[in-house]
């Protein structure tokens, strides 16, 4: 299923950069960065599963947030892109 | 139907932070701020293609983008929230 993963993380402080650093990593070793905090990753559910404790490991709840977005199997449909691409596309997972 | 809204725009000159401020605001106008670049919306089809074609006058297409992801109207099981809340909920359409 392709889920989507966005994050908000409070980077006015040295470990809140580190944090920001460490959650772009790990997402972008599971999709594809299609903004600057907006992943899409094509996860089963285990996979999912395993990748939120890893990213619930990574930031810090009090400051920091993590969305994730299920848009299930059939989402050609569901999404639409305007303006610039990402110059990023580590496994290009998925076009509009 | 929820519409999910997320952008990158481009803020390396003051242009591109005017162009923030005014896709902020805009889609401030139109649902609930979850994140700083994220904004879910409860729009009608009719609805979402204005709010697209506004928002597409304001980006630069050549240096922004604007994602819309669709998640129809049985939404409450497709998002997962986890950490720091959002301050600012001025319609509190979304609860999860």
């Amino acid at each position: 299923m392709l889920v989507l993963i966005t994050y908000d993380v409070n980077t006015e402080d040295a470990q809140g950069k580190r944090r920001l650093r460490r959650v772009a990593r790990k997402c972008v070793d599971h999709g594809q960065r299609v903004q600057n905090s907006v992943f899409e990753c094509l996860l089963d559910a285990s996979q999912c599963k395993l990748l939120q404790a890893q990213l619930l490991e990574i930031i810090d709840c009090e400051k920091d947030s993590l969305r994730f977005y299920y848009l299930g199997n059939s989402y050609a449909a569901k999404v639409e892109h305007f303006g610039v691409r990402p110059g990023y596309e580590p496994e290009g997972i998925l076009m509009i």
